[in-house]
């Protein structure tokens, strides 16, 4: 918290990333989705190996251009961003519901790594692939973690409700959710605009927001179809790289001269930053 | 997370509140800064019961529009926007350091809530007159907690550094800073444009932000130094009402037929919201 000026870091393009580095993945582009806001661009990371039939309808709604112009119509500061087709269109009441994906056992080939033992809401929490994993011992559980910045499936209280309202959660995490939603992909670069999404709700005693001044989704696409020369190119750090374990323990220890004394040695999963770089900038 | 359209809260006015109101109190606006950003005004409740030496000189400051001008220009998406005078001004300079008022005894005359114990930084936690609190109870010491929308004091690595420049948490809460900071209070109104302040900090490749972007402070004032027509009059929950506590309750229990599987009975005090309420528009 040091009184920082022009931190800013001005890093040129490094150049390509080996697809053997051990630090950093380029994310397959036929699991990246953009969505276009008026300000900005956002682009989330599917989870098809912890969603998959969330992430096949999601995709194929893409594809069609089911989201194009659809407002976020329910959007509470210090909790979620909501948005999906108008209510009662056609088109929309003609999805299939879903199976909820919101826990599985644990697989053992994960390349998961360990953040922190104890947490209020698992047994152990940690990364896989960059998304945030709870882990229940006990009950040979897992799930992804409600952490700021994922998309999940709205529902209604039919737990296999979920179609194509979606939502992303825009303050300290709603964990009580987990395991109980499905979490498909997490936002990997443009969260600011997603935090600056126009809230629908207001407080007691405030003028509502009229549905005229609701954020829409300007167009929402695979980047996989995109001309080449619009499509954004994005590497993410590997969770299980050393240099990210690295990170992981200086975040423990804070041997930081800032720290005059240590805080304590625990991590909140969904508050360790997971870092995204830009490629064709 | 049930798919709710129409969400809207239209309330009327709902009158003035008594002075013995149980559930409602009305801040004083001696306490209470407006600061205009070019998006919307953001008020903050300050909190000179827990950092009365950071509140006096932070009022001083407000009050001699120190702050003015002022550019947000270490603004991180999720974790802090940080704001203060220019580098190097010569007014700034001039300004007092402070010590620390980072943590405390614990009073017992004080209105406490209990919401948990066991979190992973503090033995428990919950609230006192609306402010986040974290007790160790082997350590005899409190202290007000990291949560996304307080007002904290920013310092170099001398902990008794702090004067003038300040951040907000604005995302996961950053707890590892508990103690080892100066919160003096928090937004209770407008924090969605807090969210909505420009990012400073780029992730690598990106182009940079010029210091020309940067969000602006237009204008901080006490509420107090306001035309009354100008004011903002908010009421704030209190959190040792009956409603509050039964609120908790109910958020820990989730019985709502949408929780089909109860969550495990904790809560994160950084996830519990306090109510404002909008006196006057």
């Amino acid at each position: 918290m040091v009184v920082l000026r022009g931190l800013i870091i001005s890093l040129a393009l490094i150049g390509g990333i080996a697809k053997a580095d051990i630090q950093w993945r380029i994310p397959d582009k036929n699991n990246l989705v953009m969505m276009t806001l008026p300000q900005g661009k956002v682009v989330v990371e599917l989870a098809p190996e912890f969603a998959p039939k969330h992430v096949k309808q999601f995709k194929n709604l893409v594809k069609k251009q089911h989201y194009d112009g659809n407002k976020f119509y329910r959007v509470i500061d210090g909790f979620v961003a909501q948005a999906g087709p108008k209510d009662g269109s056609a088109k929309d009441r003609g999805v299939p519901l879903l199976a909820l994906e919101g826990e599985w056992g644990f697989k053992k080939d994960w390349p998961f790594t360990l953040v922190q033992t104890g947490d209020l809401f698992a047994e152990k929490t940690g990364f896989v692939n960059g998304f945030s994993v709870g882990i229940s011992v006990s009950e040979k559980k897992s799930w992804l973690t409600h952490c700021p910045g994922v998309i999940a499936m709205a529902r209604g209280n039919n737990k296999n409700s979920g179609s194509s309202h979606f939502y992303i959660p825009n303050g300290q995490a709603p964990r009580y959710l987990d395991r109980l939603m499905t979490i498909f992909g997490r936002v990997i670069y443009g969260m600011e605009h997603v935090q600056s999404i126009t809230r629908t709700a207001v407080i007691e005693g405030q003028a509502p927001i009229t549905a005229d001044k609701y954020t829409p989704i300007v167009r929402m696409q695979m980047m996989s179809d995109i001309p080449k020369d619009q499509q954004i190119t994005l590497a993410v750090e590997r969770t299980d790289s050393p240099e990210f374990l690295a990170r992981l323990v200086k975040r423990k220890e804070r041997k930081n001269p800032f720290f005059f004394k240590a805080p304590p040695q625990v991590l909140d999963v969904c508050q360790v930053p997971i870092r995204s770089k830009l490629m064709n900038e």
